[in-house]
């Protein structure tokens, strides 16, 4: 029922994302009865942002065209109140992104961080097998530097893999039972983004809710026992739209 | 039997589209039939019109550098006769968007525009409570607006949603039987569009045409009997496909 | 077997590629248990193909900014004897991409080139029929216009459709058996020459593995005995993932 309770609100959530995963995230809020928006012209962002409930700034396809634009989202969610969630999208993959990530994480307030294993390395200065945009592998203590970069950042970080993990610098929480079958569809990490931006417009306990939220996303994975992995991505939708089914709104 | 006619044709639609639908749009218009051909760079767009059947602009993530390759491009349509249709998503939700659909209307005769109702309200200039790209609630009488709207750009309009509409300044039909549904997957609407741009290519009563089209349209979605809203993308396409099987081209 | 042999090494491909396609490209890589990265800002470009197994370069929706990127990524790729791949889409249809084509063709050497016989006649400079990003029709002998094509810019040249042709200039083999519904979903082809790019980064005489590769291509359609083509992108994922199903990294 943590999902669910995003239906009630029906948070309008300004989507600035890659286009790899951008129709999926699309269908995955429309699914959980949250509104998406997509917009990413600089002349505009800052007046989509300010009618909406919360921002989420991927930086999966960005380029120094959507960096801009991304830097005057972020500034304007701020200055309104609005939540922001960044998901760092492979920031150790190359300069540019480590440099976009620094920059926006000086200029922009960010309410919660969602990453993989490999970002975080990247985002803690942790050596790291990195991988592209993958998870990849390391021996970092995942919790340690979750709660340091929340500490740094002064905002939730929410660490996802095997083993979730969700923190705000001072009490942490692990959440197991992660299915790897979320890794066979591109995008399961960038819903998950999306999912939880939308999570943050809602008036409740923000990081209660987000656990309960990682722990129902985890199920997502678990309930669905297709082996065929072309249908998975439209199982998802499937089972996000049951989470909310009964809600009205 | 109408959405089958465009498949006899088989017209080459040149999409210039956003980047959410962009897929579900393709995939779309092969269903039915016709070939869609993406392409936005501005050194090329008037050249990949020339060889079209018919233009499709819509804005849905429009940026400084498409916005100045649509002008190109439905000008290029306007000279060789090539019907143009619009689809001003979110035109309401900034200035940028606003000004970008007055310098369309402005330099480009226009054959049809497809809408939702808060579209409608911003291009007629009525209030109406939008809702970032959704379609958003108010009183405005739909009809008069779309009838204003048309005499003014000399095209037709179309309002799609609950009822639908359809105008060309003088006579008004309107079409019920809309399936909320609709709304619950992204782009359904900007496939419709994608459609009816296929349809002006076809030589017939382009009037009546685009009219059971919108029929047509309607019942693909009240067809489909699942409660499985992840699936539907598909099952729409599905739906589309089988309304044109038997036909040859 | 052969498209199994690909997860076995699990390569990273860097795919600079069309938005229309961008998604089912990352899903088709992962069902054979390759690894997607998608990035095109000139600033990273260099440093994504420098961490990553092969390239690939897709000029679908082409514009003067991921011109530029490419050949930055290509010229990288060449320099760290990385595998890259050409997949042409469209070549034909503005002076815009023969001219960003040849620029690619004078300034990257190619491992592979993978189109179909409308972009094939553009780049051997024969009359053809083309419409718009489609096949078209035409009398080139296409076995010649390969080998020429092949030996031109010495790599592999694989041309598909109702027959596929691979050659390498000095010997052609041809494979029949092609399915026409390939065509009837966006992007088959584009997911085809990421296949052949992931292929590419395996220690196979490749000559040999992208010609099985094709064959197994083909039967992925004919396997499929749906008459429901929208659900065929699905279908496809999931027949793509049945044949690596068995293997372990």
């Amino acid at each position: 029922m943590s999902i669910a309770n995003i239906k009630k609100a029906a948070p309008l959530v300004h989507c600035m994302t890659n286009y790899v995963v951008a129709n999926f995230t699309a269908n995955g809020l429309l699914a959980i009865g949250a509104s998406p928006i997509m917009a990413d012209e600089i002349e505009e962002v800052a007046e989509v942002t300010a009618i909406s409930n919360a921002l989420l700034l991927n930086i999966g396809t960005l380029n120094t065209r959507t960096k801009e634009s991304m830097l005057n989202a972020g500034k304007k969610a701020n200055e309104l109140h609005i939540p922001v969630l960044l998901d760092p999208v492979g920031v150790g993959v190359s300069a540019f992104r480590r440099q976009a990530i620094k920059q926006l994480l000086n200029e922009v307030q960010f309410t919660c961080i969602r990453c993989n294993p490999s970002e975080l390395a990247a985002l803690a200065g942790v050596e790291w097998q990195a991988r592209g945009v993958d998870a990849g592998t390391g021996d970092m203590d995942i919790a340690s530097a979750a709660m340091a970069v929340a500490t740094k950042y002064q905002c939730i970080v929410i660490v996802t893999g095997a083993c979730d993990y969700i923190t705000d610098g001072q009490k942490i929480v692990s959440i197991r039972g992660g299915h790897e079958k979320m890794q066979a569809v591109t995008g399961t990490g960038c819903l998950l983004s999306a999912i939880c931006t939308a999570a943050l417009a809602i008036e409740r306990d923000t990081f209660e809710h987000l656990q309960a939220i990682l722990a129902e996303y985890k199920e997502v994975a678990s309930l669905h026992g297709t082996k065929d992995m072309g249908s998975f991505q439209m199982e998802i939708l499937n089972e996000l739209h049951r989470l909310s089914a009964g809600v009205t709104q």
